[in-house]
């Protein structure tokens, strides 16, 4: 039996092209005792994994070059030598960019079918969900009649932290890329407001619109993309503001800013305005997951959070369309169908 | 009798100059009902001054053109009208660079006399030392076994806050401005270490310097200078690191930096190492001033804890001190005697 991956054939330099990318073909070994044969249903594409195709010092390893690609997904046992796991049952795990994996169990969790999508496990109700109820509700502590403002506002984390933020009582402004995201962010999603960011032309008019969206100021600003919206958001912020730093995708390929706000007046505002600024990275939270999924499960179930999956089909469409989710020509939680 | 004032003459562009102050005399106006007349003893002059000169947005309005420069003082009352005061009763309170204030009592605290000298009631006992207090214990969350680097560690804020961290238990790196302070900072105050930081020609030295200083990386920056002693320190905070931001002198004259770490680059830092920077004011912890005071009080008392005073002499020598003071030509708190 053939198995495919896709690995990191060389580092990009800047933003990635498809010849960082390459797939290859491998011929599956003998399963030994204690392992499972597992065939990839469902690759998640992330941001973050920009991050891994660099050789630097972060939160985790790189990816080696001629390894695949890292990614989280889901799968269903089709062999078994592993008395904890039966063949047909599904499983979540680390697998990364490839059409099949040998597991020895090792960091799986299995996934009950349920009348909620499968895919959903690695969205609205997997990592991206826990990241964004976990930044709204550990990091920035958010408090109802605050103010938010959640850049990437229709992507995986962006929708449902706003979607949280609304039933939490907040005034919930979105920035997103495009008009017919900020219509879905607003009309579909419930947002009081959302910005393009393209349709700015500088930092000062950026900053301006949010002030005119925030009268009373920002007390959250949900950090996903950095970049000129992170310029345009300081001179907003209140005192006591929280910013929760969950990613900077604008940064990721290492492009560079307006340099609208200097580093020296950056720190002014956050001493100044008492600004908190974290950092957060899913992985460490491990401990919330039970409560987040027992707060947003049933709400899904209910259709009271809606969300949408942006399904590519067949994992050589992978490069391509991560490389579109870098650019943010996605809309909503990009997901690599790669078997049925 | 003469009331002496030192004014804002005009706001300074960079570092204020002596043409930035006037000493102004004018006559001591009637005391009426209600009011007391107070001789103001001391005055104590701090970095965050230098804000109050700007007509900018900050936590406390700016100083006006023509008015007495802020500062907080210990004075004795002269004369009273106010059944709430007694004559030769000490107080403190925000009189001012002057050498005496009326006041209808209004936000004045009573302090007693004790074999405490009464100045450190502005210092170590004071504003500086309940700031170094709350940044350690209440900002940063100092705990047993970390390291922690101090910058102004021969500071008023910075001396004490290194001392009640060796006294948690943490390993303490200091940062201060010339041999003669650093020597003070290992041998008098205790720091495991100190670096000079006009020893280093750029900051990656200056950042290699504090590798070597602590080699298990910082996991506490408390900040009182920002400039490039913040851009060395970024390269060495831990994972789920710290950084008080108190105060940033080095930038408070509008200086620039090395660029040796962009805002992207910080950004980054903040994300994959989950750090967590916090600005914060004294007058927001108001709360905490009795139980700071519980615990320092008499740790002084014992000479646990020790302070260094800086003592100028006359309320007109208040300028040129207060301009050294930003150049980090003191050593130790700076207070004038205004009147004995």
């Amino acid at each position: 039996m053939q198995i495919e991956k896709i690995i990191l054939a060389k580092r990009p330099v800047g933003e990635p092209t498809f010849d960082n990318f390459k797939l290859e073909f491998f011929n599956c070994p003998e399963i030994k005792s204690g392992e499972i044969l597992v065939k990839v249903k469902w690759l998640s594409l992330d941001p973050y994994m920009r991050g891994r195709m660099d050789n630097v010092r972060s939160y985790a390893s790189p990816v080696e070059i001629g390894e695949a690609m890292e990614g989280e997904c889901i799968g269903e046992i089709i062999v078994s030598k592993n008395e904890k796991f039966a063949v047909s049952e599904l499983v979540i795990g680390k697998f990364g960019w490839v059409s099949h994996a040998i597991s020895n169990g090792h960091g799986l969790r299995k996934l009950k079918r349920t009348n909620i999508p499968e895919q959903t496990a690695l969205g609205v109700l997997g990592m991206p969900g826990h990241t964004a109820w976990t930044g709204l509700n550990k990091i920035a502590n958010a408090k109802k009649e605050e103010t938010i403002v959640i850049s990437a506002a229709s992507g995986a984390v962006g929708s449902l932290a706003g979607q949280l933020a609304k039933k939490k009582g907040l005034k919930v402004i979105g920035i997103a890329g495009n008009d017919q995201k900020c219509s879905y962010v607003v009309n579909e999603l419930g947002f009081d407001g959302c910005i393009n960011h393209n349709n700015v032309t500088n930092t000062k008019e950026f900053s301006n619109l949010i002030q005119s969206y925030c009268p009373n100021g920002v007390d959250i600003y949900f950090e996903n993309v950095a970049g000129k919206t992170l310029e345009a958001i300081i001179p907003n912020m209140n005192d006591f503001g929280r910013i929760a730093v969950c990613g900077m995708i604008s940064w990721y390929s290492g492009k560079g800013i307006d340099q609208a706000i200097s580093l020296p007046k950056l720190w002014r505002t956050i001493l100044v305005r008492r600004l908190r600024v974290n950092g957060f990275i899913i992985f460490d939270h491990k401990e919330t997951y039970p409560q987040f999924i027992e707060e947003v499960s049933p709400l899904v179930q209910k259709q009271e959070i809606i969300y949408k999956e942006d399904i590519k089909a067949g994992l050589s469409n992978a490069p391509s369309a991560f490389i579109d989710l870098l650019n943010g020509r996605n809309f909503g939680k990009l997901l690599v169908k790669v078997s049925d």
